[in-house]
């Protein structure tokens, strides 16, 4: 199969830097134009990512691939879209408003912006969890005319709350969620991002709009397809969303009633044999397993388990019984937000698209 | 009125310390004894916190006061509990199991271990919270035979928690309380503590026993006195306790159930006037109030908010509804986990008992 | 004496902040005005620091004296200076650039900023070490037609490292300097400041225009002045300066050659003894000492040293012998950069004018 | 060729667990043995590292080997060393004085110890920089009476610093050496190792016996052989070392005068292109090259490059003209403390003394 032709969308930026990286050497993908702001189009994207003291501005562990660094960054707001067969957006939620529907008239785009996640006939897709969702693909084509579509990815905490209530939710019915997340400092990206001041020997207890869109994209994610549109899953949310000093992955602990009863060792059965189905599509950015449960009752730690897989599994410990709900169980979760909650994630949702032949 | 004469036990140890940076210009006490183990019996204090590369091994902000630094320190197992009115013994619960009834048997104990907490006839004081839990004193000594008695303060952990929970408790009732702490590293003590290849951007989401103690302690804190006992407050908690990388001070994500409804304001302001009576007694270490609620939604933070009126007083921010629980509340505490959660707080337990007239 | 009627610019910037808690109950100063950005200007000050999250942006230890809270700011760019004894200035050099010459023509000003630091008629005062320095003020009044003047404080860097040297320099001489930096976040501000992602974990080895002005600075600090202008002291200043994951406080390793032979005590000594005159003025900010050698060879260390004294004391320790200098010494220092080396030194400047008739 | 047999001394400790990261998969070496000490002797090497907790104390990023971790592990002091060809020691160096002596009447020891570092007939290795200094096997196992014999790897702060002063040395001659070190916590080890309480928002000015190590070592590493003995470099080595909170790799400043005059060109360039003669040995552990220069200004960082190359490369960047020393140079260096400068570096000793046929 010949490789699609793909743009990414506010490369210069960390997000975008990320869908890089894992474009480099992807089997399926061709990248074929970068785009970032004015600022930057036409420059080559080593010059574009290199300050004015020399430095060169690249973040990821991975090396910046020498194919991408000489190709000549476009200005975003120009792009032609029907160029490509596939667009990866990581841009800020009001450009992505303004940018992605117009590519969305030609072409496919996987997003990693919140601006069309709430929207009823746009999927906030994680795959294994909720890939039926690639319905609504045909309706917001319908609704909007257009010939591709917006699917974005959840929020980066959303992402590891939702993978883990699924299995339970599919087995046992999920009642009430109420999670408190630590948060790691690449959640706040690096314009400016968290300040060392504001975090160095500290928790900050608040992330603005973040509890509401766990809240929201959860219930959305976990709910049904009905006449068209979400059902959202009918169990209440709530979190508190904190801040600590972790350079990435964001680690939470989680109190679930179930409709159900379940033992702790039904919880990580169903936990362990979760998507197997999916997992056996052998896409390339796709874990072994989405789920990896622990027995050791020190992990999941957000520095020792998040590139586990490659970032891509959802590392779940300290499953035990909680005697405050009703059928209460609690566990701790760490799930890397730059990975599987960002760029990788969106390539998972795109490899599966193109499994189910979306582009 | 006279001075109480006090010894502190473990003297040499960071709890210990704590108790002498309290002790240093109190107007109720004189300290006429300091014990430690047999290994520093017989030196001077500041010669037994000296290491054998000449570094001094005091750990409080506050310096040393120097009539503290030449008392000779004492075999903790040797000591002449007759020789003073009161006790303050900050040692591993092993060691308080044997000395503690040891000095009780003549002599008031206060004490930081939990080596007693969980015995019938002894209260887990926080005065302002649950005071009249003295009436355990009297039946302390008649059931074991002692002049003295033993009052241990409650768990770091469970303070913060238990103040906040006492005027929700007592103007709407508690239900059901779901807490997640984010724990700060000086509560793991020096001997060795965490250390910093295991916290540095991380998050370590297990404290053996910790979970256990909250749960417990809360509910005996805020339950009532019937027939000599204690009868445990009804409502379950439940608690996953994590270390993060933050110095002082511990951080918690409540989420409360309340018997009736209330609305934000309505538990802004309980908090706000609790314990009017109890501050106004104006014991030496009594902050003006026991609870501080900020309005700032980024507050409180353990680094900014731990030394507020020196380390005594619980702040409470984010108050919030939670949609999850029936009449759900839910906030963020922030309390100094070795000021008000250890001997400065053990401090305000023995201020209040010479008030009562039990020392 | 009446209070000096002062105005503070750049007061809602974390310097600006500085100087309002150094000012907040000072004897010699009364604030009367407040300015900063057009964009801040007319609002009341406690509102000029309140987010649109209504978070309060000050960013002291100290609160905030609420008489600083009620004044209206004003727009520095059109302060009538002629209305104030003093200004403080702490703004980016660009805007001092602009600003002090203007406020200089009528009033005296204490700047934080480096624009006028390199100027042959302008000394960068460090009091205790080169007050006699203020010769140069009436040449830069006359030179430039001023009735106020400019006097700078040294970069926050330089402050310590000259302090240090000065006693040795006037006992042995001084004849090559090497100085390695490990400094702490607060010295890049807030706007954006060192982030979270670059510095967890992390030492950044460059500090931008940084090692160049601690080499100029301590030349001048520590030059004579000849012909109404400083001459330079001859010896060679050769820094490396790196930014480490402290909040504040900059730790330095010097290594000093020197021309005559000094033991470890004589060093030590002349440390211990130095500027006795000057401390013996009992200015209000002024320490008891201006150095604290100490012998505990695990100090001193930036978090546990840095608040001694208020932050206006250098921290001297590790004095011992180096073999690779000729007649070398070498020694690590702590000063904190934010109070010594900020506004609260600039606070010592402005005090010691004052004394000598200046303002 | 037939794989040799290897033992792990001090298996269960972290940097015997880095040996043995190392070891999986090896093309020259077999693991037949693992010792500790007597408590974790008969269990499975699996077994030995699991607490009490149930937790798996195992501390490399690399997973542990199957193969492994089902090896019985052995008294140390009770090993046949006879039954391999090659020991890798990693025991503390009163363990390793008693130890090693009687291991090497019969075997090879490579050694992270320093126990062995300073004798006359004792080489300390860093291939590449001082591989001829093998002559001493001969004159060691004369001395000794030994089959076998040490060879210990430098102190993990001199490894870095050796590495990059030895180009410089061979074309310029180097003349003084002033080094101050910001050092990972991991060079402490986990018994107990830094606390966290010591390093979180702190230096650490002092490192006991360190700066001894790093001033001998490198002398006698960039010494030369004279009948029989190593010639220790004529150069004065001083340093300070400090620790700062940095989970892994050191960083050092170094300063350097020189014999002749070199330009900052020069000295990037004899760099560059230094050991090109044993990198093309193709070793397994050996990096493309030992030395890796970079012209961006804010790098290296250590946790930025240390894992290049394996953590086999010493990153050297911020290369400039030093004023204060004749001819002088300035540099900044990362070097992985536990990767080239322990276990792994121990590795390509042992690869180099196969090549060269000593063992």
């Amino acid at each position: 199969m010949a490789k699609k032709k793909v743009a990414v969308i506010g490369a210069t930026g960390v997000a975008g830097q990320q869908f890089l990286a894992s474009l480099a050497g992807h089997p399926q993908f061709e990248v074929v134009a970068l785009a970032a702001s004015e600022r930057s189009a036409g420059k080559l994207y080593k010059d574009a990512i290199t300050d004015a003291h020399g430095a060169f501005r690249w973040y990821c562990q991975e090396s910046l691939s020498p194919e991408f660094a000489k190709i000549k960054v476009e200005d975003a707001a120009k792009l032609d879209a029907t160029k490509v067969d596939l667009i990866f957006t990581a841009v800020e939620s009001d450009a992505a408003k303004d940018l992605e529907p117009r590519y969305a008239q030609t072409t496919p785009v996987v997003s990693t912006a919140s601006a069309f996640r709430y929207e009823k006939d746009v999927p906030i897709f994680i795959p294994g969890v909720n890939q039926n969702h690639d319905q609504l693909i045909a309706v917001q084509r319908k609704n909007r005319g257009w010939k591709g579509f917006v699917t974005p990815v959840p929020n980066c905490t959303t992402t590891g709350l939702a993978m883990s209530l699924k299995p339970l939710h599919d087995s046992f019915g999920v009642m009430q969620v109420i999670m408190t997340s630590m948060q790691a400092c690449s959640g706040a990206g690096r314009s400016p991002g968290v300040i060392a001041l504001d975090i160095t020997d500290n928790v900050v207890p608040y992330i603005p709009k973040e509890e509401e869109k766990v809240e929201k994209e959860t219930q959305k994610i976990l709910g049904t397809i009905v006449n068209g549109e979400v059902a959202p899953a009918p169990f209440p949310v709530s979190a508190t969303c904190t801040r600590v000093p972790v350079l990435e992955a964001h680690t939470e602990a989680v109190f679930v009633s179930l409709a159900k009863h379940a033992t702790v060792e039904d919880a990580k059965k169903v936990m362990r044999e979760f998507a197997k189905d999916f997992t056996a599509l052998k896409l390339p950015s796709c874990p072994p397993r989405l789920i990896e449960v622990t027995d050791d009752p020190f992990r999941p730690q957000p520095r020792l388990d998040r590139d586990r897989e490659g970032g891509m599994v959802t590392s779940v410990g300290r499953i035990r019984v909680d005697h405050a709900l009703p059928n209460g169980i609690k566990y701790v979760l760490v799930s890397h937000n730059t990975k599987m909650g960002a760029a990788k994630g969106g390539m998972l949702v795109a490899e599966y698209l193109i499994h189910q032949g979306h582009i």
